[in-house]
């Protein structure tokens, strides 16, 4: 059977590129980084060229990036690193309302620590504006952590001006760009942020390496404390073949962004214009500021779970709400945030493509998905009631 | 040139087994483990059957396995975890002054947070007894913490004694096993632990994972949310390929565990026989009671990172004191612990063999590693007053 995966915000397939830079460092070049012979200097050299290359792709200096297990572990790090560090100027974090879990919940986490969280609204696009945050700016607030792009609905904050609002007031600024590096261009000297998060697997690096950029002059205290790598900033042997395959991605990712970007936003325009011409649908998060490959939908009188089980049934790999919670009823915290009622939450797709996704897959698509809904609805009560109701109004 | 890698206690390479078992899951099974379609459920179904091979290789049930970044995540994971969880009841946690800094240093870090802690000596040997740990619980201790196999002197403790006594005061026992487990069996019922960690890439395993056994009916409060993977536990994207090249390497090294365990116990004694002729050496830690694969030394009148050079230079590769704590000049917590000189210390050694190691391995080290130390030695104005002393003392 064709199989469309088109669930990259979730996770990607490692690139081949990413995949020949990890290899060497299973088997051959395997010495602990932090030792004194051959075998282990290979695997030094390796993760300083690794975090060479993962500085440059953002614009940071080498010692800026210290690798983490992830996204998740880059954000607690980030937030309750950031509490610890400055809890004596004050105890009180801004966030957002459409966050991903990892910075929530650990806000969360903190607030039971005797921090106050303030979670600004967004509007129906998803979006938080400089004025909203400079606002909610008190003389007791610590850190803001704002994402850079949306991993369910795709909208883009304006990292550089909410950035400026914190650095005029001595606030720290943290961005989770897990769902933006490698797929938009990132600076973080232009952004002017203290902190950033990454993810290797959502840009075609492995799963199990991330990293956190740590502006220099930033003393971060430690999340994990050990053997004192990375600088005594992350202990842990270093993941070396996990760091060579996030860098190479990378590397991959920015020298393609361009032509990358171009092709997938094409995809993306032809998803979005075609799937709107289903009737009671609409296009969820900002229709201008967004990541390039996330096209996100509602579908009234649809339960997302039924589409997506439909949609495996014919090979097509999508998600509904964030697949982090897709374990979880409720419907997606994000679809909430951005005004929809509980009911058409429900319905929610994203489809997140990526550079291996072809016109192919997009004509596919185009093709299997709209009968789906036609069935799904077709089942349901309330959509029958919907179409009663359209031929009375119109009678 | 000829390499014999002697440093399988720092890290090793990933066995062909462990290494096939993941490759799948970069390329072909690359799903994100939380999603519904047949890409993720595949991911899934690998994830689960690691955690159960895993599981199955220390005795426990799959569902008490937690996945986690390494070692060290693990450590600090179940010691805070532990502090947080039982704070209510006391802020006195037991350790020992040998074990890996993961456990020493997160210790410091909760002393800097209201914590009190107190690190239990040990003998020449290395060990600590139950009498010891009996005498040192108070009130209001909630946890002990120690290794089950120390790193550099390669002490195994009597877990299941020292448990004993824990367990009768309703204190909660973690044992940091990273470098016991897939060397020595390893059976958490029967030693009746709470919390074991484990790390992939000291069983050739890959270097970014490791696991944290969480006894059943603990409620261990999590190190890192969002997601909510692992069962709430432990949050972030599953390292579905580094959890399968985890369970494929420990499935087989339990699998051979009495055969390696055989011939690597062969390695060591004769490495140990032949290298203590060497005038002025001595074996340092537990005699009887170590890890078939360790073989540690001190010789007086040397310095360590010479004798690792000129290894090196030599083809071998080996250890002086901790490889974690190769970056700093003083010498190792463990070897002073024992009661060993600063002096002395100085001149450790420490040859860690696994099943991949060889008789020529052995022979090869023997007939190197000699006249390395004679050289060290002529050079050594500290020597010539010590053949000075001996030969006034003989006349």
């Amino acid at each position: 059977m064709r199989i469309v995966y088109a669930d990259n915000a979730a996770t990607t397939s490692v690139s081949k590129t990413a995949l020949e830079a990890m290899l060497p460092y299973f088997t051959e070049y395997y010495g602990n980084p932090s030792t004194l012979y051959s075998v282990g200097r290979e695997a030094r050299k390796a993760l300083d060229s690794a975090r060479a290359k993962v500085a440059k792709a953002i614009g940071a200096e080498a010692r800026e990036i210290f690798f983490t297990a992830g996204g998740t572990e880059a954000d607690n790090w980030a937030i309750r690193g950031a509490a610890e560090l400055r809890q004596k100027k004050g105890r009180h974090i801004i966030t957002t309302a459409i966050e991903h879990h990892a910075v929530l919940h650990t806000c969360e986490d903190l607030e039971r620590h005797g921090y106050e969280v303030t979670c600004l609204p967004v509007d129906e696009c998803g979006r938080v504006t400089a004025e909203q945050l400079s606002k909610a700016i008190r003389d007791d607030t610590i850190l803001v952590s704002i994402m850079t792009a949306n991993n369910e609905i795709g909208t883009i904050q304006p990292i550089k001006e909410l950035c400026a609002v914190a650095r005029e007031r001595g606030v720290l600024f943290h961005t989770d760009a897990v769902q933006a590096v490698g797929h938009i261009p990132i600076d973080v000297k232009d952004l002017g942020v203290d902190m950033l998060s990454m993810s290797a697997h959502k840009f075609r690096g492995p799963k199990g390496i991330g990293a956190l950029y740590v502006r220099r002059g930033l003393s971060l205290p430690p999340l994990l404390t050990g053997g004192g790598q990375e600088s005594g900033r992350r202990s842990g042997t270093e993941n070396v073949a996990g760091a060579c395959g996030m860098a190479a991605a990378l590397e991959e990712a920015v020298e393609h962004l361009e032509e990358n970007m171009k092709k997938v936003s094409a995809l993306r325009d032809r998803l979005i214009e075609g799937l709107l011409k289903i009737p009671c649908s609409r296009l969820t998060g900002d229709p201008d500021n967004r990541l390039p490959g996330l096209a996100s939908f509602v579908f009234e009188f649809i339960e997302g779970e039924s589409m997506i089980l439909s949609l495996d049934a014919k090979g097509i790999c999508a998600s509904t709400g964030s697949a982090c919670s897709s374990g979880s009823l409720d419907p997606s915290h994000v679809l909430l945030a951005i005004g929809l009622p509980h009911e058409v939450a429900h319905g929610s797709l994203r489809l997140s493509l990526n550079e291996c996704n072809t016109d192919e897959d997009a004509d596919y698509i185009l093709q299997v998905l709209p009968p789906i809904i036609q069935r799904l609805r077709d089942m349901s009560p309330l959509w029958e009631d919907h179409l009663k109701n359209q031929k009375r109004d119109v009678t």
